[in-house]
């Protein structure tokens, strides 16, 4: 396939002048791994760290994209330029049902104060979390007030993807039931914000009970996490939510944290990024290698244990001494 | 701390004579990670394979653990050695929640026949997953049976622990319907067999059809996943779900696939202590090494990129070229 070369300098530009096609060229490179991507990432980064960001997880099905698209329309009325970045978790048969959230957030999709961006997890899942962080450096230098990321919170990825946000956001709806209990046993991190969705639903009181009391139980918390209902696909509650996310910034910087909370995730980000690049150059080489393959069939063949031959893939693959 | 020099060809022999009070000790050694395991793994790992691993997953609160409490009566009835490992969330507020299981649990404690380990998961996932493999190879080489693993579905560790089992036995109750939504999204992989646990609930057969439509879509698969029903505190459904463990395997048996499917998951197995072992490696170096502290003020500073800061990091750590 040809390609046209890349003027990473001019692109830089115009990203940095909010140009739409120039964002979304940006994006592509990152996301194909392009060799012009580093470069690019690189002059852009400067321009950075002026966006909030916003995280959104929680399980399939609770609503998600149709709360961004509600939270989009709210911040679009107080004249903010908003970038949104989906990880899709695109599977044979899911497209259907993601297909209603789609299109309501394509009603955004002619407004040039609005960037959405879906990033299929197709391949790597190392190799998305590296696309997504990328992705939101390219809003945030192309002059975005706020980004807003959305990513599945079911399995963690390389790269924690929503830990990249000021304030992550979990949403949940009535019949939640696994997320509660993943809660309350401490497997899954209690969030800045938690969302009941759907809450018409005559399930929502007692779910409301039941995280109070889970969140009860962190008495050494001092940020108090807002639960928050809302009713997405009728707008209700978005105001509530946004006050709530605004909150948690503000608590944030007048706490400092907002400093040691973005130091933190970028070293959790350095560390995901190199960690999701050593696990492509393993997988690639136990995939491609004969003298790999045939160490396998040793270890499948009780001939050699599996640690020793985790040691000489170390070894193969990255050479020097294995620690 | 003063410790006893380990004698691993001793303990090798009395592990493989199935002496329980050097089973415990084999297992604490690689869960301390210490110098002799690898040494021990090395010269327990031709006399495992023999053992057929099963392994549960599943939201927490679902009652694994009841169910394989169960299934242990049911297994030492038929006069099978079991060894039991469980990969516990250990929070700082779940302890209470999962007595009543591990209770149950310790009814079998004193049976000679049976070995049941928890492991915690403080600290690094990444090592749970590790001390949870080389348990497994020790309880193999130690002549049980069967082994049974359970481990909690939500988020992933570095190893996908319940994928070195032949067999993948998703519990899910009534109520779960995160679970259902993940399996429906695609994000999470369909098992070989799937229980509803506490299926005295009103709401048992929607999840069925649910279930059922789900597992539809996907005509690709030759192996027909079973959903089981069971009230694993009464009993109920037990055989059913051993029958349906038994069947998977024979299928796998029948078709040749246990063999690719053990190979494929030594490699995921050796990729992934591999990419543990790193993430190690990567995570005490940022935060002890004043050089890496310095590079990631730079990045938090915006004065180097992360992409530069991860070539940077990887180099400082593993030295050579980053790739």
């Amino acid at each position: 396939m040809a390609r046209r070369p890349v003027d990473v300098p001019a692109l830089v530009d115009r990203v940095g002048g909010g140009d739409r096609r120039a964002i979304a060229r940006a994006i592509t490179l990152v996301e194909n791994r392009d060799p012009a991507a580093a470069e690019l990432v690189r002059a852009l980064y400067p321009r950075t760290g002026g966006a909030a960001v916003a995280g959104f997880t929680g399980p399939p099905g609770v609503g998600k994209s149709s709360l961004m698209a509600g939270l989009v329309q709210l911040l679009r009325e107080r004249e903010q330029r908003v970038g949104v970045v989906t990880v899709d978790p695109s599977s044979p048969f899911s497209q259907g049902a993601l297909l209603g959230d789609r299109i309501r957030l394509a009603d955004h999709f002619l407004d040039p104060g609005v960037f959405i961006r879906s990033m299929s997890t197709r391949g790597h899942l190392g190799g998305v979390a590296e696309a997504t962080l990328q992705a939101l450096l390219v809003l945030d230098a192309a002059g975005m007030d706020v980004l807003l990321l959305e990513t599945v919170g079911v399995g963690q990825s390389e790269v924690e993807v929503a830990s990249v946000a000021d304030t992550v956001v979990l949403v949940l709806m009535p019949g939640s039931g696994d997320s509660i209990q993943a809660l309350k046993a401490g497997v899954m991190e209690i969030p800045d914000v938690i969302v009941i969705n759907k809450c018409d639903h005559p399930a929502t009181r007692t779910m409301r009970t039941d995280i109070r009391s889970i969140l009860a139980l962190d008495r050494e918390r001092r940020w108090k996490v807002p639960i928050v209902e809302t009713e997405a696909l009728r707008g209700h509650g978005l105001n509530e939510l946004w006050q709530a996310v605004l909150d948690h910034r503000a608590f944030l910087e007048g706490d400092g944290g907002l400093d040691r909370r973005r130091r933190q995730n970028l070293t959790n980000e350095v560390v995901g990024l190199a960690v999701a690049q050593l696990r492509r150059r393993l997988q690639d080489a136990v995939e491609d290698d004969p003298e790999l393959q045939g160490l396998l069939d040793e270890v499948h063949a009780r001939e050699v244990d599996p640690l020793t031959a985790t040691e000489r893939v170390t070894r193969r693959v990255l050479g020097g001494e294995p620690g």
